[in-house]
C-alpha cells in the first residue's frame, strides 16, 4: 500500500466548495469520480482542508491510499484527460505512509485579491473582489499588524463555527500591490471557517474608513462576530499554498 | 432620434460569438434582450465587427438608435443590473448621427496571449493559449515583421472566407512579454475571418521551429490557406481596442 499526494489547482467559481456533497458539483466529488475511473475502484481522498463555495486554489493538497495503480508521476497527465478544465492536478508524488494531507500541515497561506479601479476587469472578475472606492493602505496595514500572532479569533469566524477552540496563530499578513490590484496574503497554522474572508472584509472596512484600526483591537477582545467587519465575498479568495 | 454608442467588455468563453443566432447564447443576443428590457421595445445593435465563439473583448463597440430612453451616461449602471457577469457595458455616449460602429472604424487592435510555463495557470486559462514548449522570440519577431504592411492575406484567413478582396493593412505587430506570458498585439485597418488566429498560430509554429520566418514570406505570396501555419485556439484572443 502506498500513499499518493496530489497537488490541485482549481477555479472555484463553478464548484459548491471542496467537500463532497450528494448531487452537488464539488472539487472532492469530481476528483474522486475521476480517480475511480483511473483506478477502477472507489477512492476516498483527504484534503488539507475545505474551501468554501466559490473559493479557488492555486495549491490544494490531498492524499489517498493506493494498492495498485499507475506510478505517481503519471497522475498529472492521466487526470488531465479525466478532469474538467477548472480542476487540475499540478503535481503528484509517493509520500511517507504517515503523511496526512490535513494533519501533517505546518503552515497554510491564503491570498485575498482586491481590484481597485473604477471599473471591474472582465479578465479577473472571477478571482478578485471589485472595490472601486479609494482604500487607505496605511490604516489597513496598521489593522493587519494587530491581528498577527496568537489570538482568540472568535470575532473573526462564522458565528456558527462548531470548533470550540478558536485560538489560532497568524504568522504574517502581507499587503502587496500590483497595478490596480491589492493582494492580501495570510500565513498561519490554520484558519477557522470564514476567518480569512472576515479579516479581509474588516480590513476593507478599515481601508474605506468605516472602521478604525483600533476597532480591530476592540473586536479581537470582544470575541463576538458582530464586533468585526463584513465578510468579503468568496470569489476573491484563493488557497495559495500548503506547507508540510 | 439620437445615436448611442456603447463600449462593451466580455469573457467570450460561454458565448457562441458576437453575432446573434437563433436559440444560441451570443453577445449581441444577450445585449439586445437586456436593452429591450430597459427601453420596452426591440432594439437592433450594430457592432464594430464579429468575434468568433470563445473570443473575448476588452473593448467592443456597438451603436443603436434611440428615440426615447435614459440619458447615455446612465447605461453602464442600468445595464449592469440586466446583464450576466460575463458581459459589461464599460462606457456609453451620444454620438454624431452619422456614427456607425462598423463603418466608422479607423483602426482595430487585437491581443493574442500565450502562456509559456510548463503548467497551465488556472487563473488565466480562459484567456491564454498554453504553449509549454520554449519559443524562439527572435524568429517570431522576424516573421511578424514580414506580415506588417499592406498584403493579400488569402493564406491567412479561413479558406471559406466569402470576402473577395483579401488585401488588408497591418500597421503593427508587437510582441510583449510579461512574466510567463507573451502578448501579441495586432493593429490594422481591418482583419479577415480567423486572420489573427492564423497569424498567431503561424508565429507559434515559427517560435517552435516547425516553420521558418522565411516560410511566412512564401505563405504570403502563395495565397493559399494550406501554406500558412495552424489556427491558434479562440480562447487566447481578445478584441483589445477599436479606434474611430
Amino acid at each position: 500500500m502506498t500513499v499518493i499526494r496530489l497537488d490541485l489547482a482549481y477555479d472555484g467559481t463553478d464548484f459548491h466548495g471542496f467537500a463532497r456533497q450528494p448531487s452537488l458539483r464539488t472539487v472532492q466529488g469530481v476528483l474522486e469520480s475521476a480517480l475511480e475511473r483511473v483506478l477502477g475502484r472507489p477512492v476516498d481522498v483527504f484534503g488539507s482542508g475545505r474551501t468554501d463555495a466559490g473559493v479557488h486554489a492555486r495549491q490544494q493538497v490531498v492524499h489517498f491510499e493506493q494498492t495498485q495503480g499507475p506510478p505517481a508521476d503519471r497522475y498529472p497527465r492521466l487526470m488531465a484527460g479525466k478532469l474538467p478544465r477548472d480542476l487540475m492536478v499540478t503535481a503528484a508524488a509517493v509520500v511517507q505512509p504517515d503523511f496526512h494531507a490535513r494533519f501533517s500541515v505546518r503552515r497554510k497561506t491564503y491570498r485575498y485579491t482586491l481590484q481597485m479601479s473604477p471599473l471591474e476587469d472582465i479578465y479577473t472578475r472571477r478571482f478578485a473582489w471589485h472595490v472601486p472606492e479609494p482604500l487607505n493602505f496605511g490604516a489597513m496595514n496598521d489593522a493587519a499588524r494587530l491581528l498577527v500572532g496568537e489570538h482568540d479569533f472568535s470575532s473573526f469566524c462564522a458565528a456558527s463555527t462548531p470548533t470550540t477552540d478558536k485560538v489560532r496563530t497568524i504568522y504574517g499578513i502581507e499587503l502587496s500591490r500590483r497595478a490596480e490590484y491589492l493582494d492580501l496574503y495570510y500565513t498561519g497554522s490554520g484558519f477557522l471557517q470564514y476567518m480569512v474572508r472576515i479579516i479581509s472584509g474588516t480590513l476593507v472596512d478599515v481601508g474605506l474608513g468605516s472602521m478604525r484600526a483600533t476597532d480591530v483591537a476592540v473586536a479581537l477582545s470582544a470575541r463576538d462576530r458582530r464586533s468585526a467587519g463584513r465578510t468579503a465575498p468568496a470569489h476573491g479568495l484563493s488557497l495559495w499554498s500548503v506547507e508540510y
